[in-house]
């Protein structure tokens, strides 16, 4: 047996999120079905990030332990024809045996997209947030700035998650506008539930001037949700990359 | 009662099409439901092209008659609050009594979008045509040269069709490729049933080398669908503009 690390793509849109459900469509159920049906036994994955609803990926990591029979690269080709449209394998390979998608992962890094525009774009429903509303830009870069490093994250924790060490360290958040067309890239050892996307949303009412840029330094020094109720919807979310070596 | 004229961008993924369907989610069908919702009384539209299942549109035109109650401005908002995320009315004008969207059209633009690469990508499954083969663009381009101007276009007309007068004036015909994305526009005085996806299936041919350049001249002279027997698929057509002044 050999563990085997796949990398993959999906639109998240008409998937109930990454991980399996009895009678919901999920990543990992369809994954499992098809690897199942390959290697004719059961083969169940291990997600390093188990995405939401509606949220996509460029880069999701899997592994799965199972033998191996054919080159990887003829696996993939079928794996590809038996996957449907919204998901794709972009690599397979061998890992080492003690290698866990999730386990092993140093860290990872998430893109957020949004459509800055007062009218909405029928194209891009599914695949950014509709922000209809003014952005100061500098003002959320400078928010960004106070969030990068190792900071106690309990205000951008969601409600319901399990208890957690809130401590976690932001590598870089880096942004990018082309037109209507924003991009906000969020690099960490790790991210606590739903963490993106209050932190998203947090820096839109920044931008929009509905918060107060002191309020960052404020809320990490003393964790409060007052100020970050708000969540980002999982549309303009995708898991960009997982990272496996010491950053 | 007034005429009014609408532009529409919608993402056709999910529609049966532009027409009007029993039971079936049609462009036309919602339209007319939330025009008959808020003018409460039956609103009938006509569109300037009838789009086939899966076809996209950037700048669709309908027209129908009304009672002009409220500003044009606040309508347009009503309707866009109304209609689901994939249709939308980019603008809505009053036109001329003895305007009509099909009628008094004198040409069209067609945009048709192609995913030029070995894999393919999650998020272009429903907006671009996934051609996975080489193609050599200089000959596509030469083949669109002879394809430009006045010809009996029978060669490209679907089978079932019913009779129309097979002449068609094709103004103009562009190309662009940005490394895998490709994106043809076809415009002229009007198409036949399914020409545009037929010209595009016969021009990935020529440029696949699996058909001889010299065969564009031969077929618009002497008709056949010997080489034109497929349709390139529907997720890569876009209704880009509907024209209704002399070229």
């Amino acid at each position: 047996m050999s563990v085997l690390k796949l990398i993959i793509e999906y639109d998240g849109t008409h998937f109930y999120g990454w991980q399996r459900q009895s009678n919901k469509r999920s990543v990992q159920g369809d994954l499992e079905r098809v690897l199942t049906k390959i290697f004719k036994s059961t083969i169940e994955i291990d997600g390093a990030g188990r995405t939401d609803s509606g949220v996509h990926a460029l880069g999701q990591v899997a592994t799965f332990k199972a033998p191996i029979k054919i080159p990887l690269s003829n696996l993939k080709i079928a794996l590809n024809n038996f996957l449907n449209d919204d998901v794709r394998i972009v690599d397979i390979q061998e890992a080492d045996e003690d290698f866990h998608a999730r386990y092993s992962a140093t860290g990872k890094t998430y893109t957020y997209k949004i459509y800055n525009c007062v009218e909405r774009n029928v194209f891009k429903a599914n695949n950014s947030y509709h922000y209809p509303y003014k952005l100061n830009d500098q003002l959320m870069i400078e928010a960004t700035k106070f969030l990068i490093g190792t900071h106690n994250f309990e205000s951008f924790k969601a409600a319901g998650s399990s208890a957690q060490n809130p401590i976690r360290t932001i590598h870089n958040i880096t942004f990018k506008r082309n037109h209507n067309e924003l991009e906000f890239e969020f690099t960490g050892d790790g991210f606590l539930y739903k963490m993106v996307r209050i932190l998203m949303a947090f820096l839109l009412e920044i931008g929009n001037e509905r918060i107060l840029l002191s309020r960052v330094q404020e809320i990490l020094e003393n964790p409060t949700r007052e100020f970050t109720s708000k969540v980002a919807p999982a549309m303009g979310l995708y898991l960009k990359e997982v990272y496996y070596e010491k950053p």
